[in-house]
């Protein structure tokens, strides 16, 4: 595994990671929108200002989707990850609109070693995404798995 | 607000509202982790027998946006839904896998009028997606706001 910039070792409290930004388009959120949330206020412009959203807007999952492509983006595909057990919790603070550009960060809160396997440890991690006027769009947290750097030799 | 099948009244502690089925094909893995989430194990057969998953298996994002759209086509899209704050959990149990079929049901587990908002409540859920075999493969619970029966008199 020592091919991957990031293992374990990396993820030490306290570290802040910028994932970068995306540009969120009426049309992703449409196509998202028609697969897995038909909400009138996720696929219509006027539905959308006539909900509690004030335009068209995201669903949330797509919100989520789109930071987790900004996390494979910025480290998860370089790094040494062997998934996640799940998300602690998701909170969408602010509607994600058509034409937003999105930022995150996350940022690690806590970490301990695998008991029953030496070969790797978890890395509690919270995240961040703001809209283009610093408000925060969503918060998250979730326990990742990675191997440590020299896991190939001993796993 | 009437004509919506499912309002705020219907959503009683203890209801279960089963969500149908969901077959899972390789190709929606693929499609879905090629945009949101390109790790190995959710892109090819051979590297998801290789890593813990066990086979081609979808992205955790991906159950989550099956599941939104089962409880959409079950009852959110003809319900008085006015969106929810956020996800308390998740919590991916099994791998699924390409070519499974996904059931899924909603309890409700919760509910309160708005103090604020006396058109609206909220109605807390609890989650389970199990596969063919009977066996959880996520859980999740969240909250809703749903507009009561008459509100449109009332809003």
């Amino acid at each position: 595994m020592s091919e991957k910039k990031w293992a374990f070792e990396d993820f030490t409290i306290g570290l802040v990671i910028d994932l970068g930004t995306k540009h969120v388009t009426a049309e992703e959120i449409i196509e998202f929108a028609s697969e897995f949330d038909a909400q009138p206020m996720h696929l219509d412009e006027e539905a959308g200002k006539a909900s509690i959203l004030g335009g068209l807007s995201a669903s949330g999952w797509h919100t989520c989707c789109m930071f987790m492509r900004m996390m494979c983006d910025a480290f998860l595909l370089d790094s040494t990850s062997q998934g996640s057990p799940g998300i602690d919790y998701t909170r969408w603070k602010k509607p994600v609109l058509a034409g937003d550009t999105l930022s995150a960060t996350s940022t690690v809160t806590a970490r301990r070693e695998s008991a029953s396997r030496p070969n790797l440890g978890f890395a509690t991690v919270t995240h961040e995404m703001r809209n283009q006027h610093g408000e925060i769009v969503a918060e998250m947290q979730n326990t990742g798995m990675f191997l440590k750097r020299n896991a190939g030799a001993t796993a």
